[in-house]
């Protein structure tokens, strides 16, 4: 993705390479494969490289965008095929979001580099704002989601947060997809953990399902709050409550929007109860479920742009009793934002 | 996890603590719960704290080992709360593998620090020898490892890569645990990349199965080999040599021994063929896949002990026609180690 876009900016800068090392994602958003060990150098001019070891070469090559593949197999051969490929640079970009101390030493030693200057902010420019190779396989992603969540839903009759789960994962696998991130399913007390991890007996009251795929690595994430057991009069308020915050910060997304007032337009519908909203409003998605970039959440400077995917997931939490999270994924547009997981909202009681 | 023997080391070396973060798998270690955001401050005398955002709060209380939980909603919070944790603080140990740039520039910025000491060796070396508790965890991986991996090559009827991987996963489903890494199934001419990860149609000719699961945090990492159609000679000849040369790894694997030998045990099994054995021998198991410690491969000169617990996984990688590849782990003893994944490693002609 957006090689060429880089490459400009290097040369805007006066900048002779950017060197992307490991694990760090911006390896797979420009090479198109995910390693454990690598070093990709894009130069400001001319084609870029990887570096790994052999027994990587022939899968990077398959899978891949870059066509330079260079492989070694001991220390000494990868420092001196470095050295022959750095040899003209000297100032050169690094993301200081995910080079180690380690690494940032290693460059140093083995090239004549005056001076590693900082791109995060750049990268993280350059992937906000999704091509359109990007959107349709975060909408595809969504879509998957979607359908897994809301057939999960409409079937509601487990025991254990570990069988919501498990009903999840298995349509996750014949999707031949995988998983964004841990799936979430806290129930009861469990639900006032915004990230709970547990998976014990399903108890009665709200039931948090925090789920996401990673379809052609590309992220959705998603949540939906069902009512286990018999509500009350207050358990119906409060879902609304965050449904109807939910739907501001929806209306509030659009091109040119400041992320800080999005997420306000949504704590401000919580009324008295915005304090046990505990956390931001959302974050963009992308080869990350959560994606570079702002935040949107109070104090966020960001501006929302045409073309970024973002979550909307306004919640409440009271610790040791119970939480409510309503999450979307939306593309952001000039008017009024695409919403990519579309499953009802409504206030739905199961088992 | 050996919290009072960090705490030994950082005093012996005049460090005032150790601090971790984000990411860095030693979080884990050392406080039972992950997290994406989060500072672990290890004083070398006293109570260690967690540091993360008010949402992870309750998370970290109920599943982490860390009694001291502080946590905030905005980074001025964050900022203040840091400052007050190490104030006294001047000379600190980090982990200068996952240490980012950034965030050594904000512990310096929060903090009268005078020295960022590099403890990453250190960390290795405590957590190389697994504990009494961890070496319970590995071997219930391996054992559920070992029935999964067992029942779908016993049961083998499958007409995609994808297909065996499904059955694969969603056994692991049933146990409730995760996979410890993306599952290999290449077939054909794909098992010549040891890290294939595509999903197609089967071929006939060998079929490498690389398979791990992460069972309350700890991994397991497992790969048998097996034919799929009608194999030749020179098929089972290749395959037995392969598994000659684990065996003999097997065998040097022991207390005392070093890595570069076990590795030439193996390696030289292969004979004319050890060329085509294009990656290291092996490699420690733990909290990661790839656990802290050195390799077991050519030049390392790390030091087996009693109590490590490693991969053995020789193989033969003919690009564009096939690979073979067997891999068991073993938990290294005085005597001859024991092996924590049995299934049958006879040839196994299937489909």
């Amino acid at each position: 993705m957006k090689i060429p876009e880089l490459q400009d900016g290097l040369r805007d800068a006066n900048l002779d390479a950017c060197i992307l090392m490991d694990t760090d994602p911006n390896v797979f958003y420009f090479a198109g494969v995910e390693l454990e060990r690598c070093t990709l150098v894009i130069p400001s001019k001319g084609e870029p490289a990887i570096l790994a070891v052999m027994l990587e070469e022939e899968r990077i090559k398959a899978d891949g965008s870059i066509g330079r593949v260079l492989s070694f197999s001991t220390a000494v051969e990868r420092d001196k095929i470095l050295r022959g490929l750095l040899k003209d640079f000297r100032r050169i970009a690094v993301n200081r979001d995910y080079l180690s101390l380690r690494n940032s030493d290693y460059l140093k030693s083995v090239a004549p580099i005056h001076e590693l200057v900082d791109c995060s902010g750049n990268l993280s420019m350059l992937r906000q704002v999704k091509t359109s190779r990007e959107i349709e396989l975060i909408r595809e992603a969504c879509r998957r989601t979607d359908v897994i969540l809301g057939k999960t839903i409409s079937q509601f009759d487990f025991r254990t947060e570990l069988e919501v789960k498990n009903h999840l994962h298995e349509q996750v696998i014949r999707f031949g997809d995988k998983l964004s991130f841990d799936t979430i399913v806290a129930s009861g007390k469990n639900a006032s953990m915004p990230h709970y991890s547990g998976s014990g007996k399903l108890q009665n009251g709200f039931c948090v399902i925090d789920f996401g795929i990673r379809h052609k690595g590309y992220c959705s994430d998603m949540t939906r709050t069902v009512y286990v057991g018999k509500p009350g009069r207050k358990d119906r308020e409060m879902y609304e409550l965050v449904r109807a915050a939910q739907q501001k910060g929806i209306d509030a997304a659009k091109d040119s929007a400041v992320a800080a007032d999005v997420d306000a337009a949504a704590r401000k519908a919580l009324g008295r109860h915005s304090g046990s909203f505990i956390h931001g409003l959302g974050h963009h998605i992308g080869i990350e479920v959560h994606d570079a970039g702002f935040r949107i959440a109070p104090g966020s400077k960001g501006v929302l742009k045409s073309g970024m995917a973002i979550t909307i997931e306004p919640g409440m939490y009271f610790p040791g009793k119970s939480g409510i999270r309503i999450e979307d994924d939306l593309l952001i547009r000039k008017g009024r934002g695409e919403l990519l997981t579309k499953y009802m909202r409504e206030f739905t009681v199961v088992g």
